[in-house]
């Protein structure tokens, strides 16, 4: 057994097996293994959860599969736009960045925004300005560039349309939804808990949208007496369910499991508000749980068991 | 008796009778009596809970005394960020806006985003344009202007300090705390719950920073089962705590009353954290409570039982 553990995902939605060849099939599955090894090895050498749910994170963001940092969609003026939070269960700092361009690894820049500001959450220039105060590396648009995103982004810029993730730009984006978001969540030796989130938004949404991911007690949420919890998903009705505290709430005040309070969110309450989408979550006894209403969610976990789980599908 | 109810509060902190003057102490209750009564009319006709807690917060916006709309403070560069949120409790719709420059009542900005967009949350830029879509008059600079804002600025705008709304600027602003945000809450006679925030932030914030007032679950929160919250004070915390969400937990799941819950939260869990403040909360039975853990708190009420109170000292 393990005395630490660790989930990621890298976004839920309508990910069918039809819909995907071997070849992708196995790029995203190698690149969830990547990030788990990642913040596994920081936990297994008596890193912190924090470290953890960072460098898991982080790699996410850098491999051009996942909607967050480099490979993060384009929205309506053709640019980048993420957001990102942090959040440490011992203490209950977090930090949180909105509508920020040009970072490579958003998660960092909310991890210092956490460190080393006195502010929980900054957007826009503000937070890039911060980022620069930080020596936080900047790169230019091209390095968010992908051309999967680009295509997607030509065939509805034109229009009102938003789509999620990375839709087949031929479908009814509503029927064929993908949340594009990344996320981790960590118990460390210490028996710290700490949660990550980061996402590069909707396809050709309006610019200044800020979605669950950065706003804390929605998207991201860690607090060592209950859990760790990242959300992916619609955003609007993640916000208006308050999600990710929502299962603190449930396991501090109704005793409920980790795993009872993720699907009484999941399950019951975000579908009564037409909430797509899952979420993972540790809790303070290294539990693991990945929690989805959707066809699919890439996922991601090693907990307490040392049992690795790596899936897509149902 | 009432089959309503409405509170309201116009910011919390360190505000002492000894520094005020009669007449600047009753130009406050006069502001605090004019809100009061247009969120009450609009409930006594049998308007809604979410127009009345919308134009209470728009009187409070418009009064040059308090940190919302005109009257609010300037930001490191000199100009007016406001951030404003709304929530429906019969429906969970929420509408949030952050950093939004020269909107006169942000607070109206963030119910057309509730129901004219499918998000829930706009910052920056990108609001003002949805504000200009939707033909929300603007307004320029000079209109935010006040003497008083302009002086704090002043006596801090080339240090890395940031003052807590109208604090005396000769005074360490860690010991002369004043939050200034404004905030209503609303049961109408259909039983419907609502809850308004706005604030201008902090005198010489670093631009982009979001406090806890446009953060649904945070700042503010509704929900026709339990109660609707509006929070002044200290933002950081008040996000950590996830602090209106929390009050409605402890209800829907420990049974606490509407009281119960704010003290649990304002005396226990934010003092826990060095979180300075207060909210206001009225329930779905039409029981109000304001509960401030500062010196004082700018508030006003009018519950079930038909009782006026209007206050600032503990």
């Amino acid at each position: 057994m393990n005395n630490f553990s660790i989930a990621l995902h890298g976004g839920a939605g309508t990910i069918l097996r039809e819909q995907m060849t071997p070849e992708l099939e196995g790029s995203y599955l190698e690149g969830l293994r990547l990030a788990l090894e990642s913040g596994y090895t920081i936990l297994k050498n008596g890193g912190s959860s924090l470290d953890a749910v960072e460098m898991a994170v982080a790699s996410l963001e850098d491999n051009i599969l996942f909607n967050a940092g480099r490979g993060s969609v384009f929205n309506s003026n053709g640019l980048h736009e993420m957001d990102a939070a942090i959040m440490d269960g011992k203490t209950l700092g977090a930090g949180a960045v909105a509508g920020v361009k040009n970072i490579a690894n958003p998660v960092k820049l909310a991890k210092l925004i956490m460190k080393n500001s006195e502010h929980v959450m900054l957007c826009g220039q503000g937070a890039l300005d911060f980022a620069i105060s930080q020596q936080l590396p900047l790169e230019n648009e091209e390095y968010f560039y992908s051309q999967l995103r680009y295509d997607q982004w030509q065939a509805v810029c034109n229009t009102d349309n938003f789509v999620l993730d990375h839709n087949d730009p031929n479908k009814n984006s509503m029927q064929d939804k993908k949340f594009g978001t990344v996320g981790a969540v960590a118990m460390d030796q210490s028996g710290n808990l700490a949660a990550a989130t980061s996402t590069g938004g909707m396809t050709n949404k309006k610019y200044g949208r800020i979605g669950d991911s950065p706003v804390i007690g929605c998207g991201t949420y860690a607090n060592n007496n209950t859990c760790a919890i990242s959300c992916t998903g619609h955003g609007e009705p993640f916000i208006k369910a308050v999600a990710a505290y929502d299962v603190s709430c449930l396991m501090e005040y109704k005793g409920m499991s980790l795993e009872q309070a993720m699907n009484e969110v999941v399950n019951v309450k975000l579908i009564n508000i037409q909430g797509e989408g899952g979420m993972i979550g540790v809790d303070r006894h290294g539990n693991s749980a990945m929690i989805f209403n959707s066809a699919g969610m890439y996922r991601a976990s090693n907990n307490r068991d040392n049992k690795m789980e790596i899936g897509i599908y149902k």
